[in-house]
């Protein structure tokens, strides 16, 4: 397996395009983004637990009941939640795609992203539809582009892989948590692949995936109601579809946990006002549980973010995240170290804080990726966490007027 | 039952002193408290849920294992938490102050806030605890500024009720979130009464006052090691135990209430960079964990912290932390207003967006103290949470270097 370059067009029958059609006033941001398969294929999707889901998100679930897809259209702007009509509004969108790629609306995957409780009016999208169909090519750029909020860069990853002795790839594309006014947050990543898999096997490949990549990323702690990933696979690769676990499925597993921890990392590390990608590793838990808890109460912790701003080694707080975070921890037994870059250094050894050289924090804490290390040394389980640094810029970003 | 001024000397026989000893290197902040009663008494504590617990609170534990307190020491400048020989120190803390007092150890509350995992030098302790306790007088002031760390002022709250025909009184003082290098923030309340009334009830009225008061709280969501709620009584107002429920019973806890919430609203009000009080109250919810739960998640989401910070009516971001607070609630029944003392205006009926003024919206959202209210139109319950906006000055409070 190696990670290659092209984003969501890397998988065989791929092709992407993002144009300005109108949802946005400002004229140099793209808004509206398409992902085009050749054939039909299966495909898998996870979305927000928020209680409040967007419109796009009721669609799609209808769209994808049959396990198969073709299509991805989304728009930035508008979240299409919290209206009235906004299923309607969805389901046109479906349709105008369907209609001018020539397949059906209901192998179109929807999403949405953007300001919240407002209509989103379907004229500037059926009046790019066209365009956008034409503009199509194997280069997902513009696409990655039309997704963005107040994302400073685009985000792809692809990786390739061996199954059944073909060459196969796994292809993504993110937005991660920008705003606009009014906005919340949102989380979009559309992934693609030409391997052959059953709508089952990936169903199960992506709900076991997000466990550790999508599902331990926070940037501020706010889960956003339109939060979407989807899958859709091609079978052009000519791989004997992966229809069990085995080799096959693990290869395609670990592709596909390459490309998305990839982007989770990008997404962490441009996180609202974020000067710093922030990864908390949990070792020698004894459960999965509590490691995956313990990881994400220290990159949600404000005082360790604000802390990871400062580049300072303020190890209390990272112990009293893990204290109050659920895990069931044997607090005695905790040792903490950062590291990055620069080196690594110890701070805290079961539970109680060890001598460190001030001048070594600074230098490790200085750089632009941290790791806070955290050993529970009470078993075997492990877990990461992606958060970024709480800074004067996330607070302007979401701070602001609106007008 | 009305609000009077006197803080924990409010209550008969309560005197209170605060001075520097030394723990703190700034001579003009006054390190050391000290509460005591003239006669032993019933008293009750609850303390902080988080796994990592400073020594003062298992001392703490120990010393009110019987039920009866008669004095409080408390310094600020050192946690006494994550060290080695704490617990050693602590204990050395209630027999220094039982000497000095002529009172058994045993009967001591300790307490401790501020740096976490550096040990506790009883010296300077040592030194000034003849001062401290020559100093006892009935005015709380210092005593108010000896527990504060990052805090901007003192807080200190009383009332006055009857029970059995006498008049009682409660007093508390408090600390909210503050920070010295390293640190964390720690909520320290102590409350005093001259109220009769028996350790159980005391424990039941205290037991049952937090999940309304202190607990509905948050400043950064990061629950300290060494937080702590205490109430001793003395029964000095000469009135007729309380031993059960009743009216009298009822009258002390609507006086307790009284004195806790006010003693929130002025840590919230006051918390690190804060420039404002927001109260989030949600009425007619089905159940009270469902109005406790959503009221929490809205004063706890960085996205709706960060709005008010900025005047921002951005409603969405309401009513998406209730989604995803893990609330049981029917999204498409709730309403939202913001209030402050300049008026109140609508932005959400039925889950979804209503027109209103934004003029209306800044000139209500400039106050410093906003309420947000959630109407769930589902069932007769309520509850009220309190936080504070999320702005610059808390992430340079909790960013900048120790050094």
């Amino acid at each position: 397996m190696e990670m290659i370059s092209g984003g969501v067009c890397a998988p065989k029958g791929f092709k992407a395009s993002g144009v300005h059609c109108g949802i946005r006033k400002n004229k140099s941001k793209k808004d509206l983004a398409l992902i085009f398969s050749e054939v039909k294929g299966p495909c898998a999707c996870v979305y927000t637990t928020n209680l409040v889901k967007g419109a796009p998100i009721a669609v799609t679930r209808e769209n994808v009941a049959d396990g198969y897809a073709q299509a991805v259209i989304c728009n930035s702007g508008n979240a299409n939640t919290c209206n009235l009509g906004g299923e309607d509004v969805a389901r046109e969108m479906c349709a105008l795609a369907g209609a001018e790629l020539g397949i059906s609306p209901s192998d179109v995957i929807v999403a949405s992203t953007g300001v919240i409780g407002q209509p989103l009016d379907i004229t500037p999208i059926a009046g790019s539809i066209g365009e956008l169909v034409k503009g199509l090519k194997g280069d997902c750029r513009d696409a990655c582009e039309a997704i963005m909020t107040t994302d400073t860069v685009p985000k792809e990853a692809a990786a390739e892989f061996t199954a059944g002795g073909k060459t196969c790839r796994i292809g993504g594309i993110a937005k991660g948590s920008g705003m606009i006014h009014p906005n919340m947050a949102t989380m979009l990543v559309f992934v693609t692949t030409d391997a052959a898999i059953t709508s089952e096997m990936l169903q199960k490949a992506l709900s076991e995936d997000v466990r550790d990549s999508f599902n331990m990323v926070s940037v501020d702690g706010d889960t956003s109601t339109n939060d979407m990933v989807s899958v859709i696979s091609n079978g052009l690769a000519g791989n004997t579809a992966i229809d069990s676990e085995g080799a096959d499925f693990d290869e395609f597993k670990k592709a596909l946990a390459a490309v998305t921890k990839t982007l989770c990392r990008k997404i962490a590390g441009d996180g609202e006002g974020a000067t710093k990608l922030i990864e908390c590793v949990v070792t020698h838990a004894d459960t999965k549980e509590n490691a995956v808890i313990s990881s994400k109460a220290v990159i949600s912790s404000s005082l360790v973010k604000a802390a990871m701003f400062g580049a300072d080694a303020n190890w209390g707080r990272v112990l009293c995240a893990i204290g109050y975070s659920g895990a069931d921890v044997d607090v005695n037994r905790v040792d903490v170290s950062f590291a990055s870059e620069k080196g690594n250094f110890e701070v805290c050894k079961d539970g109680r804080g060890v001598e460190f050289s001030e001048e070594k924090a600074k230098t490790v804490l200085g750089e632009k990726e941290i790791k806070i290390l955290v050993d529970l040394n009470s078993g075997t389980e492990t877990a990461t966490a992606w958060g970024c640094d709480l800074t004067y810029e996330y607070v302007k970003i979401n701070g602001d007027y609106r007008t």
